[in-house]
Formats: structure tokens, sequence, C-alpha cells
């Protein structure tokens, strides 16, 4: 297997119609990543590992700085004084040494303790913990042509997927359905890290004027994380979940699914759609 | 939202050329279940909380026995004494007395200590420790054919995602192409726990006599599971990863890719395929 950015070639078998052809592939890249996080005053400085992620290599930085703040762990991106890598599957973030680190934050990733009883309480309430107030609303409109157009769009800028078809994306475009910018990786949550990292990155949080393109299904982890990033219009090609539902409906995002071949389905939010 | 087993109902807007129908969806559920683990000798037995997984209500009991299977936390199904659901999201497995448990063995889950150093090996290398030896070839072929035959079959036996098209399916078939039995889930690992949890509760493993096809991609993750349950041919209906088809070439087994519309991909094992 030979590698370049985000892709590997293999040699395989191709069978159609009982037929045989020999054939070099191109297989999406899939490898762990750490994030390790050091905070603390310089005195009592600690170093804790807070995320092992299966990724595709690729903007990492984006990835560990959005995962951070999606998580809640971090407020904003002053909080974080340099960022380090020492092997290609570990990144190292330094906190300012006045940054507290709220480990709590990261009982949601990590589920070690015994006693967070978080299932006995509703899924909802269990899970929000992580989720920001919901933001008042917004005063603007997209209308149904500018949404129809969202998915070629992405096609054309989604690189890595139309070599392997082997990756998820998430792709942000202004209100008037522009594309701005998107980013690929081989599981969805990681996509939206980097996305939403980049952004961070360049003091561009909230996005409240923008639209929010994920290339498959909506699940709760995925309109959780964009409802931190003040995000409140979200479309996905695939269906999205019960709980995505329920959680757009109460942070009054706009969710939209099936967005294929001209036609969607609006599941929350339908004010700010304009047919 | 009302709610039927794995399936909610919505009212929602369906747009289509301009033009919009109010209409009742129907979502494939999400809710949290939360895995507890009761262990130890009588007079110093603890409860441990091993997982937190999001997935579609269902078949629960067989998802928490398969994943402490497929996470190498039990070594078969005698190790468990009794399973009690107390609430619709929290299920406890208490272990029997004699039975260690290795806490190490979670850590693949949690990532929570600091010294772990996972990502400092080699990928393969650090994710291996849950992983089985190699297994002896097993001398069967499948034929092209009966491998073009297996989308179909699932199709017809997959209940939730004919409603809701928000599904992920793992489903077994005997060497012959027959098809046996269908997990479905909204997290692709929790399909496959509950299908192998399924067969391990049935005394049916190791299932080196069996064909595993897999819905959508196949990544590492999905790879390690069926690898732990003696698994040695898997077909997906999507793209494999890198590390899959790594790990696949390690284990001895046949890994099939896209297969879709009388074609497929042979990414590992192809001698176990009949043209």
């Amino acid at each position: 297997m030979t590698r370049s950015t985000g892709i590997a070639h293999l040699p395989i078998q191709k069978i159609q119609d009982a037929g045989i052809q020999a054939t070099i592939d191109e297989l999406a890249i899939e490898e762990p990543l750490e994030i390790r996080v050091q905070y603390g005053p310089a005195i009592t400085r600690r170093e804790q590992s807070v995320s092992i992620t299966m990724r595709t290599p690729g903007n990492d930085t984006e990835l560990a700085t959005g995962f951070l703040y999606t998580e809640g762990i971090i407020p904003d991106i002053t909080a974080i004084d340099l960022v380090s890598t020492f092997t290609s599957n570990s990144i190292l973030i330094s906190l300012k040494t006045t940054v507290p680190l709220d480990l709590g934050k990261l009982q949601r990733h990590f589920y070690t303790t015994s006693s967070c009883g978080v299932c006995g309480k509703s899924s909802l309430e269990a899970l929000r913990t992580v989720c920001p107030e919901p933001q008042p609303g917004v005063n603007w409109h997209i209308t149904a042509d500018n949404i129809y157009n969202l998915p070629n769009q992405l096609r054309s800028h989604q690189n890595i997927f139309g070599t392997t078809g082997g990756l998820h994306a998430a792709a942000l475009f202004d209100k008037d359905g522009n594309f701005l910018t998107a980013k690929e990786d081989i599981g969805r949550h990681n996509a939206l890290d980097k996305l939403i990292g980049a952004n961070l990155q360049d003091n561009n949080l909230p996005l409240n004027q923008h639209i929010l393109l994920l290339s498959g299904r909506a699940c709760f982890e995925l309109i959780q994380k964009a409802a931190m990033a003040g995000i409140q219009v979200v479309a996905a090609v695939g269906a999205p979940s019960s709980l995505a539902v329920e959680l757009a409906q109460e942070n009054n995002m706009t969710l939209i699914g099936f967005l294929r071949d001209q036609r969607f389905n609006i599941y929350a939010g339908a004010h700010r759609v304009r047919i």
C-alpha cells in the first residue's frame, strides 16, 4: 500500500459480470489521532490524553482545536497557547497557564466514572451538558432554490471522496448558499470538528450567518457540535435521527434532511425556509 | 413525536419542485445506552460503567453482550451471570464472581490514561490489543454469483431502514450465501455488536463458516469486531478504509467492498472467491 495525502493506493481485483480485472484502487486513509492537553499553572503543569479518534490524516490541528471547542473543553481560541505535533498520530495542545481544564466536560467522551448516572436522566437532559443555551433566532431566510444547489457545490469540492468514495464531508455556505469551505474525514464528527476548528482559528465564530451541509446522515452528535458553533441552519443529504431533530427543535435550529434530486424535508425551523 | 419499535413519527414538510406537502415522516430512534458491569468476588463486588453508546433501542442485551465480547472484556458467554435492565437507557451485566474484569481492555474505549502511549506505536500495533491472533485459513469458497445476491437479501430483511432510510445493518449468511439473520442500528458498530451478541448467546461462535455483510463502509473497528467473532469473509456495500484492509490482510480474512449492481472489489483474501 502506498500513500499520498489522505489516500492509500492498493492493488485489488475488480469483479464484474464474472470478469476479473486487476487494478489499483484508492482508499481513504484511516489512522488514529491521540489528542493530548497540557494545562495548569507552571509549577503544577500536567498533561492529559483527552481523545483518540480514528481519522483521515490532514487538518489535524483544526480537528484537535475543533474537538476541544465543540466538546466544551475550551471557551475560545485564546485559551490555546501552543500546538505541537510529535508523531503523525499524536498532537499536544498546550492551554494558557491561566485556563482551567474542566475534566468533567470530558466525561461524555470517556464514560469512566461509575457514578455519572447519565442514563438515569432523559436522553436529552443527559447529553445537554455540552450543549449551549438556545440562541436567539437570527432574522434571515434561505430559499428552496439555494438549498437545492448545496449538494452539487459540495461534490465539486469534495476531493478525496471523488477518488475513494470513502469519506464524509462537512461544508459551510453563506446564507445565500455560496460555498465557503469544506472538510473531509472518514468520521463524520471529525469532518465537522475540522470545519469548526478551522473557523475557530480564523475567528469566524459564531457561524450564525451560515448554512452547514452534511454529506450523510444527521445524528445527535453533529447537531450538538453545530449548535456549539452557533450554526442555526443544518442541511443533511441523508436521514436525521430522532434525537437530532429534538435537539434542533430545542435550539431553535433549522434542520433539513434527505436533500437530493431537487427535494428535501424540513424537520425543524421551517420558518427560515422560503419556498 | 410519537414512537414505536425503533421508529419515531414526526410531522414534517416535504419540499419538491417548489411545492410543499405536510406529511408524517418516520425517523430512526437514537437514544443513549449505558452498559454497566458488576464484577469481582462477593465480598468485594464492584460496579463499573464501561460504555455509553448512541443506539437504536431494541436487542439491547445482544448489543451489551456483543460489545463486551468484541472488546475482549469477556472470553465467552459463560462469564455472564445475569443481565438486568433498570431503565430503558441502562443495562447491567453481572459477571460470575470467578471472572476477573481486565480494566485495561477498556482503555481503547475510554482513553483516559495519560500514559497509554497508544499513538507512539504504529497504528495497527496500537489497536491490536483487542484483536485476536490470526486464525488458520478455512477451506471453503464463495462464488461471485452468491456474493452478488447478498445485498438484495439484506434489503428484504432490513425492516426499519425500509421506512426511515436512517439505519445501518449487519447481516450474517451461511457460506453458500443463504441469509441467516440481520441486525439494524443507527450506529454501524452497534449493529455488528447486536449481531455478534445474538450469536454469542446462541453459542454459534466462532462464525468461521459464515459471510458477514455490512450495509455501509468498512472501517477498522468493524473488521476488528468481525475478527473477534472468527468471521473470515466480510463484504461491504460501501468503501473500505486503508486500516480495514490492512487488518483483514493480517488476519487472513477476505474483504470485499463496493458490492452493488452486480459488481464488487476484492481487497484481501481473493483466494476464497471463485469467479
